[in-house]
């Protein structure tokens, strides 16, 4: 099992180019855990292939803020999750 | 220094409570690095006061997801920043 978490979290204020990230991660492997928040097991090559297509997609785009953590899994797992009545693709299916 | 950072995400459906949880994190010595995402050096004491000051504002509420994780100095200090345009109290002043 990868040691390591990729995080991703991005405020993106053009709706069409965030739907395009939130796709794009979601073709990488990522899985949601917040509506402009994505995680999956890192590796070398995934970090490599989503910095890649993130800047290939922010080309040329304006208001935007995209942060990439890799952290060990034992802070990923040991997160403190507080939530209730919330569903990560909520609202996003209205703008598609 | 704080070998670790708490780093503190949200989605928060209600904009009263949204804009309540930001000035908590505010109070608290949080630093906004997103709309939804604020960072602070780890302390124990720290993350207890601001666990206990979040799970207060949440109760009884609904639809909401906060994610609270801390992670390793490095982790936070070699995170991939991609941003252009973009101020992260942008849109907040028009709510209050």
């Amino acid at each position: 099992m990868s040691q390591r978490v990729i995080l991703v979290i991005y405020d993106i204020h053009d709706d069409d180019l965030r739907l395009k990230v939130a796709a794009f991660l979601k073709r990488s492997g990522f899985a949601r855990i917040q509506k402009s928040a994505f995680s999956a097991p890192y590796t070398p090559a995934l970090l490599s292939e989503v910095e890649a297509g993130l800047r290939r997609l922010l080309r040329e785009r304006d208001r935007y803020d995209v942060q990439v953590y890799v952290m060990p899994r034992s802070s990923y797992e040991e997160r403190i999750v507080m939530s209730r009545g919330y569903t990560p693709e909520e609202g996003e299916e209205l703008l598609i």
